[in-house]
C-alpha cells in the first residue's frame, strides 16, 4: 500500500480512534493529526494513543494531509466537510465513516472544492460502545467497508481508499450511494430501530422477566442516541419502507397466530433458522 | 437441602441434561435417571454424563422417584405426564420446565393422579443451542426460574420445587400461568417471532450486509424450531397481544419518520437505550 504523507481525522470517537490506532499500528501514515471541538476530547485521543498529535484549528489540522477522514456523527458531515475543505491542499482525499451515504453525497459533493476528490466510506463496525476509550486497532479487521461511487467519483481516489480500507483489514464493497441506503436501512438501521421498540413496549412488571433473548435481541438499542437520531433523520425514507416490510410480516405472522395455522407457523421458523445460519461465516462487524 | 432420593429427566435436551449436570455436580439426588424414547439419545446422554442411567421404559424409570421433571418441548409434555403419572409414587413431585404454563396446567392439571403433586417450572436459561452435547452444570447459575401457582396447587410442594432450583444457582419467582405466559410473551416470545421476521424479509442482495448489529439481533432465530413452533402454538393469544404492541410502536416510529419529528425519534431512542442500561445487571439466562 502506498503510504500516505499525513492523515487528518475529524472527531476521534470510537471509529475516529479506531482508525488511528490501525494506521499507527501498520504505519500507513507518516503523521496522523486529530482535529477537535473540545480541549478534553484531544487530551482524552492523545491519552488513547489513538493519534500523533491534536489540534482545534481545522485550517492546520488540514493542511497538508493528503486523506482527510470525516469521522463525526452523519448530521455534522456536511458541515465540517464545507469547514475543511478550503484549507485542503489540491487533490487531497476527503472521505467519511458515516452510516447514511445519499444524504451525505447530496450535501457534500455539490459543495466539493475544485482539486478535491470525495469517495464515501461506510466501515460496517462498531457496536454499542462508543467513545475513544473503546477504540481498537482491530475494529475493521474481517469487517465490511461499504464505498460509494457516483458519475462524479475519482476513479483513482476510489482505488486510493479501497486499497486503505483494505490495509486496515477490512473487505471491501462498492455501491450507489441510494442501494447503500436502502441495504443498510434493512440490515442495520431497521434492527437498531426494533431493538428500540422492544425496549420501549417493555412495561414496569414485565422487566424482571427479561433474560438472555430479550438482551441479545436489544443490545444495540443502548448505541449512541446522537448517531442514531441523526441516521433516523438522514435516511427516513429508507426506513420507513424498511418498517413496512417488517410490519407487514408481523401482521402475517399475527393472522397465522390467530387462525392457528402452525404449519406455516413452523415453515416461517425452520426457514429464518436456515438464513441465520447461513450468515455465520459471512460478513462480521 | 433436603436431598431427594431419586430424580427422574424424561427427555435429556439442553435443559434436561443441564438438570441432570447440575443436581450430579451438587449432589443433589442419589440417582439420576434418564427416560428415553431412542437408544441412540440415551447413549449420547451417558456419554455426556448427564444422567447416572437411562431408561427407555417410562414405568420403571419413574418409579420410586420423589421427583420427575419433564423436559421435552412443551406440546409434549401433557403426553409424558399422562404417560408418567400411573406410574409414579404417592406423594412424587411432577415438573416440567416448558415455556407455556396456562396450556401445560390446563392440559395436566385436570388429569393429576391423586397423590402426585404437580408444579409448573420454567428455567429462563437456553440459548440459540439444544441438544444434550450443549448442557452445562452451570447453567442455572444466576438465571431466573418462574414457578407457577394456582389455587390447586400443594404448598409443600411448591417449597420443595422452589429450593430445587435455588440449589441449582437458580433465583425464583412465583407467578400465575395467565401472568406468566403474558410476561414471557413480551420479554422472549416476542423477540424470537421478530428475530425469526427480520431474517424472514432479509433479501438475497442485502444479505452480504448483514453485520454485527443484524447478527445480535437476530441470533436467537436460529433456536429450536420444534421448541418454537410448540411455544408459538400453545401461547398463540398472548404473543398476538404482545405483536399487537410492537406493530402499533413500529406504526407510530413510521409516522415520526415521515412527519420529520425528529425531537420526537431522538426522544424514543434515548429512551430506549436508558431502559436497555437498567437491564444490565438484571435478570441473567
Amino acid at each position: 500500500v502506498k503510504k500516505f504523507n499525513k492523515i487528518a481525522i475529524i472527531g476521534v470517537g470510537l471509529i475516529g480512534g479506531s482508525i488511528g490506532l490501525a494506521v499507527k499500528k501498520r504505519k500507513l501514515a507518516k503523521q496522523v493529526v486529530g482535529i477537535f471541538r473540545r480541549p478534553s476530547s484531544l487530551k482524552k485521543a492523545l491519552k488513547c494513543r489513538a493519534i500523533d498529535r491534536g489540534t482545534l484549528d481545522m485550517a492546520e489540522g488540514v493542511s497538508g494531509a493528503d486523506l482527510v477522514i470525516i469521522a463525526t456523527p452523519v448530521g455534522l458531515v456536511p458541515v465540517m466537510a464545507k469547514k475543511a475543505m478550503p484549507h485542503m491542499a489540491k487533490g487531497a482525499i476527503l472521505t467519511d465513516v458515516g452510516s447514511v451515504k445519499g444524504f451525505i453525497e447530496r450535501e457534500v459533493v455539490g459543495s466539493v472544492s475544485h482539486g478535491i476528490k470525495f469517495v464515501g466510506s461506510h466501515p460496517m463496525a462498531g457496536s454499542e460502545k462508543s467513545g475513544v476509550e473503546n477504540a481498537e486497532a482491530d475494529l475493521f479487521k474481517g469487517a465490511l467497508t461499504i464505498l460509494t461511487r457516483t458519475r462524479r467519483t475519482d476513479l483513482a481516489a476510489l482505488r486510493r481508499v479501497d486499497s486503505f480500507w483494505k490495509a486496515l483489514g477490512s473487505r471491501v464493497k462498492v455501491l450507489s450511494p441510494e442501494e447503500h441506503d436502502a441495504r443498510v436501512a434493512l440490515v442495520s438501521h431497521l434492527p437498531h430501530m426494533v431493538a428500540q421498540s422492544l425496549c420501549l413496549i417493555l412495561d414496569d412488571k414485565s422487566e424482571p422477566y427479561a433474560a438472555g433473548g430479550f438482551k441479545d435481541t436489544t443490545r444495540i438499542a443502548a448505541s449512541d442516541p446522537v448517531m442514531w437520531t441523526d441516521i433516523a433523520a438522514t435516511n427516513a425514507p429508507a426506513i420507513e419502507k424498511a418498517l413496512d416490510l417488517l410490519i407487514r410480516d408481523l401482521c402475517w405472522l399475527k393472522l397465522l397466530l390467530s387462525e392457528g395455522d402452525i404449519r406455516s407457523i413452523s415453515a416461517r421458523i425452520n426457514q429464518a433458522k436456515r438464513i441465520r445460519e447461513r450468515l455465520e461465516g459471512g460478513a462480521k462487524g
